[in-house]
Protein backbone atom coordinates (compact mmCIF):
# COMPACT_ATOMS: atom_id res chain seq x y z
CA UNK A 1 0.00 0.00 0.00
CA UNK A 2 1.43 3.15 -0.89
CA UNK A 3 2.18 5.94 1.82
CA UNK A 4 -0.93 7.76 2.83
CA UNK A 5 -0.99 10.96 0.33
CA UNK A 6 1.58 9.49 -1.97
CA UNK A 7 2.33 8.14 -5.53
CA UNK A 8 4.61 6.09 -6.33
CA UNK A 9 7.31 8.13 -8.50
CA UNK A 10 9.76 6.72 -11.26
CA UNK A 11 13.17 5.37 -10.00
CA UNK A 12 14.70 6.20 -12.74
CA UNK A 13 13.93 9.64 -12.37
CA UNK A 14 14.69 10.53 -9.25
CA UNK A 15 17.58 12.67 -10.04
CA UNK A 16 14.72 14.93 -11.49
CA UNK A 17 13.96 15.74 -7.96
CA UNK A 18 17.52 15.70 -6.46
CA UNK A 19 19.33 17.33 -9.20
CA UNK A 20 19.00 20.89 -9.26
CA UNK A 21 22.30 22.30 -8.16
CA UNK A 22 23.57 25.13 -10.55
CA UNK A 23 24.65 23.55 -13.98
CA UNK A 24 28.53 23.84 -14.97
CA UNK A 25 30.91 24.35 -17.38
CA UNK A 26 33.95 21.89 -16.83
CA UNK A 27 36.74 23.48 -18.71
CA UNK A 28 40.23 20.63 -18.70
CA UNK A 29 43.29 20.48 -20.70
CA UNK A 30 44.87 17.58 -22.16
CA UNK A 31 48.41 18.53 -22.73
CA UNK A 32 47.12 20.06 -26.11
CA UNK A 33 44.08 21.54 -26.38
CA UNK A 34 41.25 22.42 -23.90
CA UNK A 35 37.90 21.08 -24.08
CA UNK A 36 34.16 22.17 -21.94
CA UNK A 37 31.82 20.16 -20.93
CA UNK A 38 28.93 20.87 -19.26
CA UNK A 39 27.53 19.14 -15.78
CA UNK A 40 24.80 19.09 -13.44
CA UNK A 41 25.87 16.47 -11.21
CA UNK A 42 27.80 18.54 -8.73
CA UNK A 43 27.66 19.03 -4.86
CA UNK A 44 30.10 20.81 -1.87
CA UNK A 45 31.37 18.18 -0.10
CA UNK A 46 33.28 20.08 2.61
CA UNK A 47 33.31 24.18 3.21
CA UNK A 48 36.70 24.09 4.69
CA UNK A 49 38.68 22.16 2.74
CA UNK A 50 36.44 23.61 0.48
CA UNK A 51 35.82 20.13 -1.28
CA UNK A 52 33.69 19.68 -4.59
CA UNK A 53 32.40 16.79 -5.57
CA UNK A 54 32.02 15.90 -9.66
CA UNK A 55 30.43 13.02 -11.52
CA UNK A 56 32.68 12.66 -14.90
CA UNK A 57 32.26 9.53 -16.85
CA UNK A 58 34.29 7.75 -19.23
CA UNK A 59 31.66 8.85 -21.24
CA UNK A 60 32.20 12.25 -21.32
CA UNK A 61 35.28 12.97 -23.51
CA UNK A 62 36.84 15.30 -20.91
CA UNK A 63 37.17 11.74 -19.14
CA UNK A 64 40.55 11.30 -19.76
CA UNK A 65 41.86 14.95 -19.46
CA UNK A 66 40.35 15.05 -15.98
CA UNK A 67 42.02 12.09 -15.23
CA UNK A 68 45.70 12.92 -16.60
CA UNK A 69 45.82 16.16 -15.90
CA UNK A 70 44.42 16.08 -12.43
CA UNK A 71 42.85 19.02 -12.48
CA UNK A 72 40.25 21.07 -13.89
CA UNK A 73 37.93 24.73 -13.48
CA UNK A 74 34.40 25.04 -12.85
CA UNK A 75 32.63 27.76 -14.37
CA UNK A 76 29.19 28.70 -13.40
CA UNK A 77 27.29 30.70 -16.29
CA UNK A 78 23.97 32.30 -15.85
CA UNK A 79 21.22 31.46 -17.56
CA UNK A 80 20.93 34.18 -20.35
CA UNK A 81 23.96 31.48 -21.66
CA UNK A 82 21.32 28.65 -21.07
CA UNK A 83 21.19 27.49 -24.80
CA UNK A 84 24.95 27.76 -25.48
CA UNK A 85 25.37 25.59 -22.34
CA UNK A 86 23.14 23.23 -23.29
CA UNK A 87 24.88 23.10 -27.30
CA UNK A 88 27.80 22.32 -24.93
CA UNK A 89 26.55 19.36 -23.61
CA UNK A 90 25.10 17.71 -26.36
CA UNK A 91 28.19 18.11 -28.56
CA UNK A 92 31.32 15.88 -28.25
CA UNK A 93 34.98 17.14 -27.66
CA UNK A 94 36.06 14.64 -29.72
CA UNK A 95 35.57 16.22 -33.09
CA UNK A 96 34.70 19.88 -32.09
CA UNK A 97 36.07 23.11 -30.66
CA UNK A 98 33.06 24.08 -28.23
CA UNK A 99 35.47 27.44 -27.73
CA UNK A 100 35.09 28.88 -30.72
CA UNK A 101 31.64 27.21 -31.82
CA UNK A 102 29.85 28.44 -28.96
CA UNK A 103 31.15 31.72 -28.56
CA UNK A 104 33.19 30.84 -25.10
CA UNK A 105 36.75 32.48 -24.34
CA UNK A 106 39.64 30.47 -22.81
CA UNK A 107 41.49 32.49 -20.36
CA UNK A 108 44.86 31.57 -18.55
CA UNK A 109 44.23 30.54 -15.17
CA UNK A 110 46.21 31.28 -12.01
CA UNK A 111 47.31 27.14 -10.84
CA UNK A 112 46.15 24.88 -13.37
CA UNK A 113 46.11 24.42 -17.06
CA UNK A 114 42.78 24.19 -18.15
CA UNK A 115 41.73 27.70 -18.37
CA UNK A 116 38.76 29.67 -16.97
CA UNK A 117 35.98 30.63 -19.25
CA UNK A 118 35.22 34.89 -19.64
CA UNK A 119 31.48 34.48 -19.52
CA UNK A 120 31.42 32.95 -17.15
CA UNK A 121 29.90 34.84 -13.77
CA UNK A 122 32.37 32.93 -11.42
CA UNK A 123 35.36 30.16 -12.18
CA UNK A 124 36.53 27.71 -9.68
CA UNK A 125 40.25 26.13 -10.39
CA UNK A 126 40.24 23.21 -9.28
CA UNK A 127 42.48 19.92 -8.37
CA UNK A 128 41.39 16.35 -7.74
CA UNK A 129 42.00 15.02 -3.85
CA UNK A 130 40.16 12.15 -3.94
CA UNK A 131 39.37 9.61 -6.68
CA UNK A 132 38.94 6.18 -4.50
CA UNK A 133 34.65 6.83 -5.97
CA UNK A 134 36.12 6.95 -9.67
CA UNK A 135 36.13 3.93 -10.83
CA UNK A 136 33.05 2.67 -9.62
CA UNK A 137 31.03 6.15 -9.49
CA UNK A 138 32.78 8.07 -11.76
CA UNK A 139 32.87 10.38 -8.20
CA UNK A 140 35.67 12.73 -8.20
CA UNK A 141 36.54 14.93 -5.15
CA UNK A 142 38.01 18.50 -6.12
CA UNK A 143 39.78 20.50 -4.05
CA UNK A 144 39.11 24.73 -4.87
CA UNK A 145 42.33 25.83 -5.57
CA UNK A 146 40.96 29.27 -6.35
CA UNK A 147 37.90 30.55 -7.28
CA UNK A 148 37.20 34.28 -9.02
CA UNK A 149 34.19 36.01 -9.42
CA UNK A 150 33.52 38.92 -12.19
CA UNK A 151 31.76 41.57 -10.03
CA UNK A 152 30.03 43.41 -12.46
CA UNK A 153 28.02 39.90 -12.92
CA UNK A 154 28.10 38.85 -9.09
CA UNK A 155 24.72 38.75 -8.96
CA UNK A 156 23.98 37.30 -12.53
CA UNK A 157 22.78 34.01 -11.21
CA UNK A 158 23.00 30.04 -11.82
CA UNK A 159 20.56 28.34 -13.03
CA UNK A 160 19.70 24.53 -12.89
CA UNK A 161 18.89 21.43 -14.68
CA UNK A 162 15.69 19.89 -13.46
CA UNK A 163 17.22 16.49 -15.59
CA UNK A 164 14.97 16.76 -18.58
CA UNK A 165 16.22 19.25 -20.87
CA UNK A 166 14.30 21.68 -18.84
CA UNK A 167 16.20 24.40 -16.62
CA UNK A 168 14.95 26.79 -13.98
CA UNK A 169 16.18 30.40 -12.69
CA UNK A 170 16.44 31.67 -9.51
CA UNK A 171 13.80 34.23 -8.69
CA UNK A 172 12.53 35.35 -4.80
CA UNK A 173 15.00 35.47 -2.13
CA UNK A 174 14.01 34.40 1.27
CA UNK A 175 16.45 35.88 3.75
CA UNK A 176 16.46 33.69 7.02
CA UNK A 177 19.73 34.52 8.00
CA UNK A 178 18.31 35.27 11.63
CA UNK A 179 17.29 31.73 12.07
CA UNK A 180 20.24 30.68 11.78
CA UNK A 181 21.24 30.25 15.23
CA UNK A 182 23.19 26.96 15.26
CA UNK A 183 24.98 28.09 12.01
CA UNK A 184 25.44 31.48 12.54
CA UNK A 185 28.91 31.78 11.25
CA UNK A 186 27.45 30.72 7.86
CA UNK A 187 25.95 34.12 7.43
CA UNK A 188 29.19 36.05 7.82
CA UNK A 189 28.96 38.57 5.27
CA UNK B 1 47.84 39.05 -12.06
CA UNK B 2 44.09 38.34 -11.70
CA UNK B 3 42.94 36.64 -14.76
CA UNK B 4 40.96 39.27 -16.74
CA UNK B 5 37.95 40.69 -15.42
CA UNK B 6 37.79 38.47 -12.32
CA UNK B 7 38.32 39.41 -8.68
CA UNK B 8 39.75 36.25 -5.91
CA UNK B 9 36.52 34.94 -4.24
CA UNK B 10 36.95 33.97 -0.70
CA UNK B 11 37.73 30.08 -0.49
CA UNK B 12 36.06 29.21 2.12
CA UNK B 13 32.51 30.49 0.51
CA UNK B 14 32.98 28.29 -2.35
CA UNK B 15 30.42 26.43 -1.09
CA UNK B 16 27.66 29.32 -1.88
CA UNK B 17 28.53 29.44 -5.38
CA UNK B 18 28.19 25.69 -5.81
CA UNK B 19 25.77 24.44 -2.73
CA UNK B 20 22.03 25.70 -4.70
CA UNK B 21 20.47 21.48 -5.05
CA UNK B 22 17.65 21.37 -3.22
CA UNK B 23 17.16 21.81 0.77
CA UNK B 24 16.56 18.25 2.05
CA UNK B 25 14.82 17.07 5.41
CA UNK B 26 16.97 14.31 5.89
CA UNK B 27 14.73 11.27 7.94
CA UNK B 28 16.12 8.42 10.23
CA UNK B 29 15.06 6.12 12.93
CA UNK B 30 17.49 4.58 15.35
CA UNK B 31 15.78 1.60 16.73
CA UNK B 32 14.01 4.09 19.27
CA UNK B 33 12.77 6.85 17.87
CA UNK B 34 12.39 9.16 14.65
CA UNK B 35 14.69 12.26 13.73
CA UNK B 36 14.74 14.88 11.29
CA UNK B 37 17.84 17.06 9.75
CA UNK B 38 18.12 19.72 7.36
CA UNK B 39 20.71 18.89 4.17
CA UNK B 40 21.78 21.14 1.78
CA UNK B 41 24.96 18.93 0.65
CA UNK B 42 23.81 16.62 -1.98
CA UNK B 43 23.62 15.67 -5.49
CA UNK B 44 22.69 12.57 -7.63
CA UNK B 45 25.75 10.44 -8.60
CA UNK B 46 23.96 7.36 -11.29
CA UNK B 47 20.81 7.55 -13.30
CA UNK B 48 20.55 4.37 -13.04
CA UNK B 49 21.14 2.86 -10.46
CA UNK B 50 19.78 5.91 -8.84
CA UNK B 51 22.57 6.60 -6.64
CA UNK B 52 22.66 10.13 -4.40
CA UNK B 53 25.29 11.80 -2.81
CA UNK B 54 24.64 12.92 1.09
CA UNK B 55 26.95 14.65 3.13
CA UNK B 56 25.81 13.63 6.99
CA UNK B 57 28.77 14.40 9.46
CA UNK B 58 28.84 13.12 13.35
CA UNK B 59 28.83 16.66 13.82
CA UNK B 60 24.49 15.81 13.22
CA UNK B 61 22.78 13.81 15.91
CA UNK B 62 21.54 11.97 13.02
CA UNK B 63 24.79 10.53 12.00
CA UNK B 64 24.89 7.50 14.44
CA UNK B 65 20.78 6.57 13.48
CA UNK B 66 22.52 6.36 9.39
CA UNK B 67 25.32 4.80 10.22
CA UNK B 68 23.64 2.23 12.11
CA UNK B 69 20.55 1.64 10.29
CA UNK B 70 21.88 1.92 6.86
CA UNK B 71 18.92 3.99 6.08
CA UNK B 72 17.22 7.06 5.98
CA UNK B 73 13.97 8.69 3.97
CA UNK B 74 15.53 12.23 1.75
CA UNK B 75 11.87 14.58 1.69
CA UNK B 76 12.01 17.78 -0.02
CA UNK B 77 10.12 20.52 1.23
CA UNK B 78 8.97 23.35 -1.03
CA UNK B 79 9.53 26.83 -0.42
CA UNK B 80 6.38 28.00 1.98
CA UNK B 81 8.08 25.45 4.54
CA UNK B 82 11.56 27.39 4.15
CA UNK B 83 11.01 28.70 7.59
CA UNK B 84 10.58 25.34 9.72
CA UNK B 85 13.16 23.73 7.34
CA UNK B 86 15.94 26.45 8.98
CA UNK B 87 14.75 26.02 12.58
CA UNK B 88 14.83 22.18 11.97
CA UNK B 89 18.39 22.70 10.95
CA UNK B 90 19.41 25.01 14.06
CA UNK B 91 18.02 22.70 16.36
CA UNK B 92 19.78 19.05 17.72
CA UNK B 93 17.43 15.92 17.44
CA UNK B 94 19.38 14.94 21.09
CA UNK B 95 17.13 17.31 23.10
CA UNK B 96 14.10 17.92 20.67
CA UNK B 97 11.45 16.08 19.09
CA UNK B 98 11.82 17.92 15.86
CA UNK B 99 8.53 16.54 14.21
CA UNK B 100 5.92 17.76 16.97
CA UNK B 101 8.04 20.93 17.47
CA UNK B 102 7.97 21.84 13.88
CA UNK B 103 4.80 20.82 12.94
CA UNK B 104 6.21 18.19 10.78
CA UNK B 105 4.58 14.60 10.59
CA UNK B 106 5.81 10.99 9.91
CA UNK B 107 4.49 8.28 7.59
CA UNK B 108 5.64 4.92 7.19
CA UNK B 109 7.33 3.83 4.28
CA UNK B 110 7.64 0.58 2.66
CA UNK B 111 11.16 -0.96 3.01
CA UNK B 112 13.17 1.17 5.65
CA UNK B 113 12.13 2.40 9.10
CA UNK B 114 12.36 5.77 8.84
CA UNK B 115 9.28 7.87 8.07
CA UNK B 116 8.74 9.93 5.32
CA UNK B 117 7.81 13.13 5.68
CA UNK B 118 3.87 14.08 4.92
CA UNK B 119 4.56 17.53 4.42
CA UNK B 120 7.12 17.24 2.10
CA UNK B 121 6.05 16.82 -2.04
CA UNK B 122 8.37 14.32 -2.50
CA UNK B 123 9.96 11.42 -0.34
CA UNK B 124 12.76 9.14 -0.64
CA UNK B 125 13.29 5.99 0.92
CA UNK B 126 17.24 5.48 0.52
CA UNK B 127 19.71 2.55 1.61
CA UNK B 128 23.47 2.92 2.10
CA UNK B 129 25.03 1.81 -1.07
CA UNK B 130 28.52 2.69 -0.18
CA UNK B 131 30.69 4.07 2.56
CA UNK B 132 34.03 4.14 1.71
CA UNK B 133 34.01 7.89 1.29
CA UNK B 134 32.26 8.09 4.92
CA UNK B 135 35.43 7.93 7.42
CA UNK B 136 37.21 10.95 4.92
CA UNK B 137 35.11 12.81 3.68
CA UNK B 138 31.29 11.88 5.50
CA UNK B 139 30.20 11.38 2.28
CA UNK B 140 27.52 8.97 1.99
CA UNK B 141 26.53 7.16 -1.29
CA UNK B 142 22.72 6.30 -1.06
CA UNK B 143 20.49 4.19 -3.34
CA UNK B 144 16.77 5.45 -3.92
CA UNK B 145 14.84 2.30 -3.33
CA UNK B 146 11.69 4.01 -4.03
CA UNK B 147 10.65 7.59 -4.69
CA UNK B 148 7.13 8.94 -3.97
CA UNK B 149 5.74 12.24 -4.67
CA UNK B 150 2.51 14.06 -3.48
CA UNK B 151 0.71 14.99 -7.12
CA UNK B 152 -1.04 17.33 -5.58
CA UNK B 153 1.91 19.82 -4.67
CA UNK B 154 3.55 17.88 -7.46
CA UNK B 155 4.65 21.61 -8.73
CA UNK B 156 5.58 22.55 -5.36
CA UNK B 157 8.87 23.37 -6.20
CA UNK B 158 11.97 23.15 -3.64
CA UNK B 159 14.06 25.85 -2.58
CA UNK B 160 18.23 25.94 -2.70
CA UNK B 161 20.40 27.40 0.27
CA UNK B 162 22.63 29.87 -0.61
CA UNK B 163 25.46 28.64 2.17
CA UNK B 164 24.63 31.87 4.24
CA UNK B 165 21.25 31.90 5.64
CA UNK B 166 19.71 33.10 2.17
CA UNK B 167 17.87 30.84 -0.08
CA UNK B 168 16.05 31.08 -3.55
CA UNK B 169 13.00 29.61 -4.79
CA UNK B 170 12.45 28.82 -8.41
CA UNK B 171 10.86 30.94 -10.87
CA UNK B 172 11.15 30.96 -14.55
CA UNK B 173 11.01 27.44 -16.34
CA UNK B 174 13.69 27.87 -19.55
CA UNK B 175 12.26 24.68 -21.81
CA UNK B 176 15.46 23.23 -24.29
CA UNK B 177 14.47 19.72 -24.74
CA UNK B 178 14.32 20.52 -27.83
CA UNK B 179 18.45 21.03 -27.88
CA UNK B 180 18.90 17.95 -26.34
CA UNK B 181 19.97 15.78 -29.34
CA UNK B 182 22.48 14.11 -27.50
CA UNK B 183 21.12 13.22 -24.42
CA UNK B 184 17.70 12.87 -26.24
CA UNK B 185 16.15 10.16 -24.17
CA UNK B 186 16.32 12.49 -20.80
CA UNK B 187 13.53 14.42 -22.05
CA UNK B 188 11.09 11.58 -22.20
CA UNK B 189 8.20 12.23 -20.39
Amino acid sequence: MDPAGFTPYPLEQVHRLIEPGPVLLVSTFDGQRANLMTNGFNMPVSHEPPLIGLIVGPWDHSHAALRESGQCVLAIPSVDLAEQVVDVGNTSGRDTDKWSRFGFTPVPAATVDAPLVAECFANLECTVADDRLADNHHLWILRAERAWIDLGRRGAGEFHHRGDGTFSANATTVDLRHRMTKWQYLTQP
